[in-house]
């Protein structure tokens, strides 16, 4: 039986998500099924690195299949970038050893968070950034992101809905960057609790508006409470931008 | 009677082009009005820089109208965007002398053509950029652009619907740049006939697949034979990327 990664990219704007859900509502794992079914002629079940929420977009998602098909990867990657729509496509195709797990087997993951920062929308960003009006200081901000780098208990910054009992996560790194009047937050870590890029991104923004003060970040981590933190930034600005693997595990790019 | 000058970024996916039609089919231009409409209370005719065909983008698309309402523009800035769509939006209102016209006051336009060279689709690029999957040789091609420079009787690119009798337009500068799997053709020049920028990529493709041998261009341009240039690129990589106007004449960026 051979393992197969597969890399994507693709738009979340008409997708509730990555993961399957019971009532047949469209979400990207059911379209990549739908059309490896197509393929294949059998159902198949593809195995992802991380839910991605409704909305969300991602740059480099890493998932797999199992087969008994010698089909050759490059075919495999033409046959579904033919039957998948326009807003998902696949840029690699890989097999890969059979105890690679795109879940368990990833070391790392960057997010990165596009803001708009103008009074104006532009066509060309709207879905895929948050259009934000007051003037950011991204220097500034970037100073606020480097407090997320380390080892903390992120409870304050975990959305409602999780039931998860360690909320210990390692921040890589941080930074907020400006390139004309985008604003990108960028963060790689060994692992990311519900809404936590959206909630850093709300919690950033509080502090641009002067709503927190600079060098609140460290006393939030403390207060373990998420109340205490900013409002969950939209889901169109969010990007899974690179899953990172160790070793000789294969997919993905290295630490 | 004020002139006010509007600059609009648009996605074209979904216009029949910049132009008002007689059978009601949805232009830009025919949006915009309708947005104006419901602003001013009465039918406002605006007058653009130039027609684009369907599909094709603007990053600066400029076009005036006149009114005798005594509106911001900063207010008519934010009630045209909350009126119009996601995929037409102005960033910039200003008021200009009576004597300014769009398209008469223009010194020179700039249009952008991007080519996604990969084997695999971008779900982000789509409807964006030309899916071409030959490796596109960025320095040969750019060194084949350099031709089209200067002025020329360009009837060798022109499309076979025009009618124009003076076919001399002068082209200031002409390249072609690669960044990763992006190619951009950039061209800047006094005016351009009809298809003349799709022409001038598709038979740079053709010369990118050996069909055309190199330094074909000049000869093409002696022939004044469309029927011997490239095929025309599709409507879709296709943006207006700057309108320069010179002087004091406002809006626009200058030469």
């Amino acid at each position: 039986m051979r393992q197969i990664l597969l890399r994507l990219k693709y738009l979340g704007t008409d997708y509730h998500g990555w993961q399957v859900q019971d009532n047949g509502i469209v979400t990207v794992q059911s379209t990549l099924q739908d059309a490896l079914e197509s393929i294949f002629g059998e159902r198949i079940d593809v195995v992802g690195c991380s839910r991605t929420d409704a909305g969300v977009h991602a740059n480099d998602y890493c998932c797999t299949f199992r087969t008994d098909a010698d089909t050759t990867c490059y075919k495999i990657q033409g046959a579904l970038n033919f039957k998948l729509p326009p807003d998902v496509k696949v840029f690699s195709v890989t097999e890969v050893p059979d105890d690679f797990h795109p879940r368990y087997s990833c070391t790392a993951k960057q997010y990165i968070y596009r803001i708009h920062n103008s009074v104006a929308p532009d066509p060309f960003l709207d879905g895929r950034a948050l259009l934000y009006k007051p003037v950011i200081d991204a220097d500034m901000l970037d100073r606020q992101a480097k407090d997320f780098i380390g080892t903390h208990d992120f409870t304050s910054l975990c959305g409602a809905k999780s039931d998860l009992e360690d909320m210990t996560r390692t921040i890589y790194d941080a930074s907020v960057t400006r390139d004309g009047d985008e604003v990108t937050f960028s963060v790689t870590g060994d692992g990311f609790l519900y809404n936590m890029v959206r909630i850093m991104v709300g919690t950033l923004l509080f502090i641009n508006e002067g709503k927190f003060e600079q060098g609140y970040i460290p006393k939030l981590l403390e207060l373990k409470d998420r109340t205490k933190a900013g409002r969950t930034a939209p889901a169109h600005g969010l990007y899974l931008n690179k899953v990172f693997y160790g070793g000789e595990a294969g997919g993905g790019e290295e630490v």
